[in-house]
């Protein structure tokens, strides 16, 4: 592990306080979103979408529904990371035709990859789909995390909001979809006190245990 | 972004055939650790360990309690992810104690902090408090599969498992955690040939809807 990366991890904070006047460029956002994009998930089969905000009328909105952190207003762009609230057989299904076109194999080819997913959609309860599309998402939020810290890019992730609002906010009523986490993304102030906290992680013998 | 860290995270996969002669070098797998370690969680609580298990037998066990999946006998480390199970006060004054020794600070100047976690943990049943836990501790696993991935070290997150018996193998009766998921780490065996099916992901249009 090269200590360029460590440091980097050891310099991202949940930044509490953006410079609005700082934004990413746009090769900057379409790194951070390539890297969700190539997030991990079980399956493979990505049971998420991710909404980036800029508007600045529904970032106001987000903002009133998610106790006012002024981050949601001032960073370059807001990310909400959406899990499906359920994962039907048409879903399954465009995800094994998405393999079809990337592998040039046929549906048929993936017949037995489509029934051990079904199956294990169909084996859960509504409440632990739900609960397993978002776990997935969380994957993707680590992606997204570590991809900004190691490229300087200053980013907050929130769980502090209402989702019923935020979903409203986003449209998602008939879209099968719920706002899951926030991450604001863009460049400290150079006035945020939180910065210069010292980080706070439990030592690693009580984090980890050894099985040898 | 740099292209590099695109093309580290193009280049990983769920390696499904480990070689069983590479092993991490203590500075590789304390290196993983680190970036577990300093991840992201809710409050910074971290409501998890992570067991880093060597042991072939245990890993015989685990393996018969996860279908058999041989990338837990053949990869170098197998890390388990375990969530806590609850919250208690007693964890979060350990997390309390924990900033007041770090920033040098009292239990008593963290104590409207204390109060807000308090609140926050008891405001949930104890299947959301279980699933919250669960989230976190997803966050964490896409902290290891990106450092891994950037560090060229093949990795194989895995949530097909008995997680009743994996918990009995890993003894954590009466430990307050449970197994949420497995990563084995490792370096892929040269004829995996999983290594060069092409990745599949839903194209950017479809993941990502753009709030402007």
């Amino acid at each position: 592990m090269t200590t360029a990366y460590i440091d980097n991890l050891n310099w991202r904070y949940a930044t509490k306080k953006f410079d609005p006047t700082k934004k990413l460029t746009q090769e900057q956002l379409d790194g951070l979103l390539e890297a969700m994009r190539l997030s991990a998930s079980s399956f493979g089969l990505q049971p998420y979408k991710f909404f980036v905000i800029t508007n600045p009328a529904l970032r106001e909105k987000i903002k009133e529904h998610a106790w006012g952190q002024p981050q949601i207003g001032d960073a370059s762009h807001v990310i909400a990371f959406c899990a499906y609230r359920t994962i039907d057989e048409a879903f399954v299904d465009s995800y094994i035709q998405r393999i079809a076109d990337v592998r040039g194999m046929t549906p048929e080819n993936l017949k037995d990859f489509r029934a051990m997913m079904i199956g294990s959609v169909q084996g859960r309860s509504p409440a632990e789909l739900a609960a397993w599309t978002k776990c997935q998402t969380y994957i993707a939020l680590g992606f997204l995390l570590s991809a900004a810290a190691q490229h300087k890019i200053d980013a907050c992730p929130m769980e502090g909001f209402d989702p019923v609002h935020v979903d409203t906010d986003l449209d998602l009523a008939g879209k099968n979809l719920t706002t899951v986490a926030l991450c604001a993304v863009g460049f400290r102030a150079t006035d945020d006190s939180t910065a210069s906290y010292k980080k706070v992680r439990f030592p690693m013998e009580e984090l980890i245990v050894l099985k040898n």
